[in-house]
């Protein structure tokens, strides 16, 4: 299935322990009622406390025999106002959301303006100070290809590989918001929010746009800049194989 | 001062006895604390409970001999974050946001998709069903120009004119969005609202294009379509004689 929500109000996708207020508890709980089965979603990966999604994806395995629309409706009609299921597709058995993804693409929308958007507010970094988008955008391009991103890692204990591709990024000015948009094979904990931080340094003008290269080659959190909060952050898509024989 | 608000959790503009959640109530409240006067701001018009705007505006007489950019930073501190003073200006002192007005604009967002939009959900009024919005707009011309709109005029009781002047109605198609932008010289209580949902009912196939002179002409608000809900309105600005002056 493929899940858009509003994640202001919640503790992240994961379910943890007795949390109720997780996107995955949410729709577990649904599916529990629809089925009867203890359902196991299994998310493309976790999103943060306050990270928005516009297509998350997750699977799980069902004996239930609605159809794929039924299942679509039935949620919608039991899901809160902030999470919905925007599609739901049969896949083949082996097929799993998490392990089967080719990339992702994340967002992060900056409000670079003294004056507050008052609409958008819960989707965006409110920045008041003025930022170079053309450093930034400099900065940026010293994460394309394949690297360590260890400094840009929020997982202090990560004992696993953390090389990733990032395959694009680009910066981009529309009036008073600057967009920065994240493709890559996948991310780890917090990278997007770092990589964030550091290129807003950089625009700020505290760093230059060629230390990216030496904080990748430190492989050390400390060199990297700043956490930039959640709220600015949604996942776009999730690419999966099949989408690049289209 | 041009305000823009989320009138999702306010009873609407207007003070009201001593209801304190009115966008009107959280302004003054805090002209208090900043002048110590009892200031009472006059709106370019009342909005209804759950309308937002965009740029409503409001005049006031202080004694205060703080700047304009001080006045809307020392605001915007202590303001809710879905009311935002995004201009203060001084003006000549037979100013009167309301009785000064030449027209204004408003914008009604209909999301016409079964999949609803979880981030924009509280700026649209969501209504699944097909709308052919070609009839809708055939329709839409029927009001322009000077007419008595007292079919589309919710309050029972009033006593003065009801003719206005409508000076454009669009409606157009973005996507799963149905957008309606009316301007006018004035609009009454529930004006835009009633028109809207009569033009549903025209999008719908339930009425003719051509109704709309007849019902205007009957002078009857039964004779007038539903009223839309607040949510997808938004007064979107005021317009002075110094705009056209520009």
């Amino acid at each position: 299935m493929t899940i858009s929500y509003d994640g202001s109000c919640y503790c992240g996708w994961q379910k943890q322990g007795n949390t109720e207020h997780t996107i995955q508890g949410k729709l577990e709980a649904v599916l529990f009622l629809m089925t009867e089965e203890a359902i196991e979603l299994h998310g493309s990966g976790r999103t943060d406390a306050g990270v928005h999604a516009k297509a998350q994806e997750a699977n799980f395995y069902t004996d239930c025999v609605m159809d794929t629309a039924e299942i679509r409706n039935y949620c919608n009609r039991r899901l809160p106002e902030d999470i919905r299921v925007t599609a739901v597709r049969e896949e083949r058995e082996r097929f799993h959301a998490r392990l089967s993804t080719s990339g992702k693409e994340y967002v992060y929308r900056i409000w670079n303006s003294q004056a507050s958007n008052v609409f958008e507010r819960k989707y965006l970094y409110c920045f008041p100070e003025a930022l170079d988008v053309e450093r930034m955008r400099r900065a940026a391009e010293f994460f394309l290809g394949e690297h360590d991103f260890k400094s840009f890692c929020g997982n202090k204990q990560m004992r696993k590989s953390t090389v990733r591709q990032m395959t694009g990024i680009e910066v981009k000015r529309l009036g008073d918001e600057i967009r920065i948009i994240y493709q890559g094979s996948g991310f780890l904990y917090h990278m997007v929010r770092i990589m964030t931080g550091t290129l807003i340094e950089v625009g700020l003008g505290k760093r230059e746009p060629g230390e990216i290269a030496d904080i990748l080659e430190k492989r050390d959190r400390r060199a990297a800049g700043y956490l930039a909060p959640p709220e600015g952050l949604c996942l776009e898509r999730v690419f999966y194989e099949t989408d690049r024989e289209e």
